[in-house]
């Protein structure tokens, strides 16, 4: 063995959806061909849940045996519980690369900031590890992930050869479109759109009132450099997505204020 | 009765301590004195939170009577859910003011992603609501808030008189000191911190496994223009927080990867 073999990256991999979803079993088969595979993923469907970590609570993982030549547990916690088990409980190191998904449904806009599978990596980039979401544009547990399958490759591939710049991780949303009709892949900003929530009121056996949330997507944005305009346009939308919060442009604006107290 | 009397403007208030907590209650005294209020909070605790909403269960709010004259429900779910059930089914309107905390416990730093507290703020600024989430550096229960009622008196008339910028809130961490002890207000960025996180392995009564999440705060940003600066040195810290997670000054170094697919 020549000593300048290149050991294989460590590539965890995650998703809301929980560890049994078809978007996570395709995300698993594309990572096996790039390094070794550490699967650390919910053990029950956790979308909407943002960043939430459980303090709470316990949390439990299991070990379970699946795929042959891949660790895989199932925990009990969030999709940021997640990765931070795989980092400091199982592998007590940091992958090279975390991955994301594939998400069940739409994480473009505003969605960014609930979803579980994006908070996953935006974890990831808190920790200073390469990371992706991905999200498919079909929320039926047997969608198709072919095309998703190849996209996550590409974008993978590039990720590994030219770095994802510092201090943010990539949002992959991909059109639910058969592979050779999509256009191509566009860098965008987030649009800047939200939900008008409705909640269903329904009664229980007791009497008692109770609420179902649902409510329409809103999108006034009407620029072309956004995921939204991409994605109805047929394209692959990658938003590059930071965990830093601060409105930096709006700093100045603040120091107007008055500061004595 | 005039009418150019000006309408008092509708404040709600949340937290992620749950309605129960001191923090909510000495927030609940300050607003009385700008506006009428409604309160809509956690029903428990929900620290850690983060921006989760809950689409996998139900939701259920109960009105309750505790201060004459203020409208106050109890609700089952996240602070982000707090706030889309008071804006789309308790007042069927947006407030005109959104207030969050006071927290028990700081919300500086990388924090802000965790928080319930500036998630419910977060939210109001993503349905265009001023928003502010006030943070105590005390997580005692019984906490004093008396320095913090008056910064958030000072902070909530400039926001009315001022304006925030649009599509931002405020994220204000007040150090644990006497009102006469603080040096002023800071506006500041995010510091860059993480977590180093620690899972503490236990055993229940039947002999499995389980883990409690805890944690040591790492911070190397010795920047002195950061919240955690501002609050070691005795500043209260306000750093304007946006829900537009684009990495902006990445999307040209992407942009020179390859985008056929």
């Amino acid at each position: 063995m020549s000593s300048d073999v290149k050991k294989r990256p460590t590539i965890l991999v995650t998703n809301d959806d929980g560890i049994t979803a078809g978007g996570i079993r395709s995300l698993i088969e594309v990572a096996r061909g790039f390094g070794d595979v550490l699967v650390v993923a919910p053990d029950s469907p956790q979308s909407g849940m943002g960043h939430a970590i459980t303090v709470h609570d316990i949390l439990r993982i299991r070990e379970i045996k699946d795929v042959p030549g891949i660790r895989e547990f199932s925990c009990s916690g969030t999709p940021v519980d997640c990765v931070k088990m795989a980092i400091y409980e199982v592998l007590k190191a940091k992958p090279d690369l975390l991955l994301s998904g594939v998400n069940h449904g739409a994480n473009s806009s505003i969605n960014v900031i609930y979803s579980g599978t994006m908070s996953a990596a935006v974890e990831g980039a808190v920790e200073g590890i390469p990371s992706i979401g991905f999200s498919l544009l079909d929320h039926s547990p047997d969608a198709d992930f072919t095309a998703a399958q190849r996209v996550a490759e590409r974008i993978i591939a590039d990720a590994l050869s030219k770095k994802i710049p510092q201090e943010i991780c990539l949002n992959v949303n991909i059109p639910a479109l058969p592979y050779e009709q999509l256009k191509g892949i566009r860098i965008c900003r987030q649009a800047k759109a939200n939900w008008e929530d409705e909640f269903q009121l329904r009664t229980d056996p007791m009497g008692n009132n109770y609420y179902w949330i649902t409510g329409k997507f809103i999108n006034n944005d009407l620029g072309e450099d956004t995921d939204v305009w991409a994605l109805e346009n047929g394209y692959v939308s990658v938003v590059p997505t930071q965990y830093d919060l601060t409105a930096h442009h709006a700093i100045k604006t603040l120091n107007d204020w008055n500061h004595e107290v």
